[in-house]
């Protein structure tokens, strides 16, 4: 077993429960405490640290809700691997392992899908929704109240239109050891939702944008950019994504992608695939790659897949990112980095516009990231959304004689393609009839979308009893399984 | 002396002083107890209700921050005119008095303006800013503390595009109370900042507008619809304000107006002339009228001023406002009510960009108003704002032989032109010399920004003590007063 030493501070600022968090996480993440390794058991620690045993509980608890530790019946406490959990360095540390960030897609109020049939819905695989029930509302509150108390005139007064600084600086900060994003905070504008900062990007782009988008793509992001002046190109996809050569014949200034998990698709883009589309926009001045760097957050093997704004040399790349899908949609904040060029557009000629979210509510965020609250918060999602999405995908083994299944390990849907070619249309009825609401690849397609045979399983909003409900509902729906 | 029975109720939800400042406050606003009158000691009161004397205290003293009624010096307390105090009908009562609505303007943070010289600014008279010493931080507190313990996971989902509907009914009882606005909750659409809801409007819209803008006016939306694809033509104002006729000749789609309270003239415009505009524009299919009623709430003379839109039969005025200066900038919260045909073409194209306003800020926004903490509170500024614009008056007297002083009784800036012509850069550079910053009216201009020889005065956001030094130092700038 391994010998714990543990020197607890009683004047220390953090309480015993944290210092005892904090010591083990640290063992673990430095594999001083390697994957596999016996925990001592509470009770000995306790009576080691001459601590109560239920301040060795509360460290314990908190371990495993993030992953770090895990109970085996019988057995005691053993650690974890720690590939793919979250570490952001706060104190300026980049020695971080991992993953990607989020967007815009959030819980799916108005939904509505093609060739869905109403009736009464019992699960709903929703690729939109997220799981609430791990929001860490203690803790919101907490500094909610603490920013108020403290709060004087200064932060009910108009702040700066990018962004407070301090917020700034920490999102600075936690792209570039999470995401290997290369940026100032100085070139970050941080907006009410990713629809603001890409109204907000037309103006800064101007009138004359030509913009490709990946077929499938976000629905969203489409109606946005139709919405604008701009033509549109949709262009296919192979098996690594778009390719920068059926760029220049369509005359494109600007390319929406989605690099590190494509959406629907779950693609990842080859790094060679990247190196291409930097290439094509650094042949031409004004052309440039809007990275919508949406659900990052959530991988569940392998090592993390850095932004494509971390290879961009030359200034092309338009990172995007969100707080939606790794906090919660409410909050409403998101962010842009801007190369240095739009940057001085931006300054030029919007920088008029006041920012959209309250310095409250950034305040608020400022300090859930600072205090790490933000780093715990997204491993224990992580851990509850790889048990979701394990227990998907053992469920859906009997489907696989029918069905491809794609899009695993990342994100918070997988995709099941008829191999028969069945029409998405009559999977989404038959499930529908058996109470089971799935979403239809056509819902992101701009064109031949009467040809998808491919249905969207989110697990992001379902519990793990609703998954065993509903994959047994398709079972029946499909005949299969 | 006016003889108070209160039948206090031990068993009322609402506290003893509580009951005690209602009743006194209806007496007041029904006029049983009529200005001039006076009100008890707080000792009898207490004696004679059989309550503490710090409880009347408190009641008075809530009344006299709100202006209901004021203290005389050996005298005793007497009631105030309720002309022009707000009363917003929470139960549904219409019989409201007054008042208007309010906009974007904030607390100036990037204070840039034409031909002000830098130096050490002893007195700033930003037209911009507004009092935040009267921000009801504790009221704020308390309703986020309450939102916060009973939220459940719903708040922080993602609500409707326009807005929570709770919200937008009170907001809709609010505008059509204190403003006359006849509208529909449905035609509301919350937005974080009136520069949101302009960008969403140019989609509404659409590309082909050609607006016409009164000069001079509210620079930051002249930015806005420059850096929109639209043709803007702006037309000179007399006295009442600009003239239908002269857009008919500029072939105008849409009108920017501010007919309530002009920024930056104060100019009110007849009702002769807002039934011009409105024929005006129903002439025509797809001419529109932009209201942007952004200082309804201070006025301090005569009656109330409806909005634009209280005379709109034919749903030609899209009609915007904002609490950002009845409450702060930073809340981050404006709204816009879309007339029918508008309405249709929101929902069809627009609607899938979701809301900017985070549910938990509109829901405290919605309690703040719906338990009348609004109400108290802009009746309390209204008589903040009004002692310093008496104060800045008085002490402007001295200034009418060099100047015309007008913009008077509302809102919270004056205009002083000189009547030597004298240009408003020496005016601003003189009075920077004695450490007193003042703001051209050629920021506000569209043309012939050089022939200004007017500034602007704000008092919002200076404490009556600076209005007297600053005054000061403009006698000794500009030899005068």
């Amino acid at each position: 077993m391994y010998d714990m030493t543990i020197r607890l501070q009683a004047d220390s600022k953090s309480c015993l429960y944290e210092q005892i968090y904090e010591h083990i996480k640290k063992e673990i993440r430095e594999e001083r405490l390697l994957a596999g390794e016996r925990l001592p058991s509470t009770r000995s620690l306790a009576e080691y640290l001459q601590v109560s045993r239920s301040t060795v509980d509360c460290a314990y608890s908190q371990l495993m809700s993030e992953g770090y530790i895990e109970a085996r019946p019988c057995k005691g406490y053993f650690a974890c691997s720690v590939e793919g959990l979250f570490s952001f360095g706060n104190r300026g540390e980049n020695s971080i392992r991992r993953t990607k960030d989020g967007s815009d897609i959030g819980i799916r109020t108005d939904a509505k899908t093609s060739g869905q049939p109403s009736g009464s819905v019992k699960v709903d695989f929703s690729p939109y929704d997220i799981d609430m029930s791990g929001f860490p509302f203690s803790a919101w509150k907490k500094i909610t109240r603490n920013i108020l108390t403290e709060a004087n005139g200064e932060l009910f007064a108009r702040g700066q239109a990018q962004g407070d600084p301090e917020l700034r600086r920490t999102i600075c900060r936690y792209l570039h050891s999470s995401r290997g994003v290369n940026c100032r905070p100085e070139q970050i504008i941080v907006g009410a939702g990713n629809d603001y900062l890409l109204l907000l990007l037309e103006k800064i782009l101007g009138r004359h944008v030509r913009i490709a988008m990946e077929n499938p793509t976000y629905k969203r992001s489409y109606q946005i950019f139709r919405s604008f002046a701009y033509d549109i190109v949709t262009v296919d996809m192979d098996e690594g994504g778009i390719q920068a050569r059926s760029l220049g014949q369509e005359d494109v200034t600007a390319v929406y992608c989605m690099p590190s998990h494509q959406f629907p698709t779950g693609i990842v883009m080859p790094i060679g695939r990247r190196m291409e589309l930097l290439k094509w926009a650094n042949e031409e001045d004004g052309r440039y790659l809007i990275e919508d760097d949406y659900d990052s957050e959530f991988r569940y093997l392998g090592k993390p897949i850095p932004a494509l704004q971390a290879s961009d040399q030359c200034g092309k790349v338009i990172y995007i990112g969100t707080f939606s899908k790794a906090i919660a949609p409410a909050i409403r904040v998101s962010f842009m980095v801007l190369p240095e060029a739009l940057l001085e557009k931006y300054l030029r000629d919007c920088s008029f516009y006041s920012c959209t979210v309250s310095r409250i509510d950034q305040s608020i965020l400022n300090q859930f990231m600072r205090d790490g609250y933000f780093e715990r918060h997204l491993n224990k999602m992580r851990k509850i959304y790889k048990a979701k999405h394990d227990l998907l995908l053992r469920e859906l083994q009997g489907f696989r004689k029918a069905f491809d299944i794609s899009g695993e390990n990342a994100g918070l849907h997988l995709l099941l393609t008829s191999r028969k070619g069945e029409p998405e249309r009559g999977l989404l009825e038959k499930a529908a009839a058996e109470g089971v609401r799935l979403y239809g690849l056509s819902d992101s397609m701009t064109k031949n979308a009467s040809d998808s045979a491919t249905v969207l399983l989110g697990f992001g909003g379902v519990s793990e009893a609703q998954i065993l409900d509903g994959i047994a509902g398709l079972q029946r729906a499909w005949n299969c399984g």
